[in-house]
């Protein structure tokens, strides 16, 4: 398998995948946002997230930042800002913020130290607690607790659904294809059933 | 918070999740089926993917038979079959396949323990490879390598790209919806630009 198809396909064969812009900030103050696909729910109390880094690649400015400040941004990617946020997966030197080079814009929000992405429909603010060296391909798994949360109150249910639909944020298939989803059922919660006679 | 309200808005906020059924086997020969959300791409080469696992849940009979036999599949979740997907949440007694308990059919490929679902659109095997205790929140990730990988014809590009929303399948948004997401764009590949002269 050639390099490219090999990567395409792995990428696709997961599934869905989030769709973020990490947002952070040097100690000096240079901002820097980038765009990340493997953000995952790892447990709602404490609140925490994950994320897959290679410490190799262009992303390794988010890293560094989040290291050294102890705090990033999520940011939901809505379908107007596709464009851009994708762009910041280009390879800019440190010294450069892609907020400089994007129509991106940072928003700073009860002094936390890292910026938001204006207008994001889901806006989460972080603190890095812990990480994991996957030794199986020298990837590292980030995982930090959130700590502040502003969500778009026209999508927000009374029993604390988000609506990402109605948010019409996008979800990541493979590298490069980016969809808006549309929903089709909220389900019940689910109990055993007492025979299977209705089996086919 | 309320402990609903907590859960449901936590979970929603990370993005959308893969939309996956885990199918494995016990050493007995029990097959077992449930559905996940926390599926994610780790890389490319060597193939691997990953889960999070809460040990106490009811997901722990996957664990379990992954851990015993070394093996299980990935398959994509249809959206003729979100119900029948989101039914095998349900606690079932270890002696209970899902399997039986809903219209999901296994299906037996090239020797593999495991079984997959049949007519899903992705089926994935893989091999345990390692996992990883998060301390913050006392869970597992559990790391796999893909040993074989089935696409549907259909939806594979000739880059190796699987388009899943031709396949359509489901992205999870928070703990019970079903999402169907339809493709927006497929991107270039991202190079610097020169100047940000097209500044708003």
């Amino acid at each position: 398998m050639d390099y490219l198809y090999r990567i395409n396909l792995i990428n696709s064969c997961s599934g869905y995948k989030s769709a973020n812009l990490l947002g952070t900030r040097s100690n000096s103050g240079k901002t820097n946002v980038a765009v990340f696909s493997s953000v995952t729910h790892i447990g709602s109390n404490p609140p925490l997230l994950g994320f897959f880094i290679r410490p190799t690649t262009v992303m390794r400015n988010t890293y560094e930042n989040i290291r050294k400040t102890g705090v990033f941004t999520i940011n939901h990617i809505h379908e107007s800002i596709i464009q851009d946020a994708h762009h910041t997966s280009a390879k800019y030197p440190k010294n450069v913020s892609e907020f400089d080079m994007t129509n991106l814009q940072e928003e700073y929000k009860n002094g936390f130290y890292a910026p938001f992405v204006k207008h994001a429909p889901i806006q989460i603010a972080l603190e890095y607690k812990e990480e994991y060296h996957i030794k199986a391909n020298n990837t590292k798994l980030v995982v930090a607790q959130i700590t502040d949360l502003y969500v778009d109150h026209s999508i927000l249910g009374p029993d604390g659904y988000a609506d990402l639909t109605k948010a019409k944020v996008a979800a990541i298939n493979g590298l490069d294809g980016y969809t808006i989803p549309v929903l089709k059922d909220r389900m019940e919660y689910q109990r055993p059933k007492k025979s299977n006679a209705f089996k086919k």
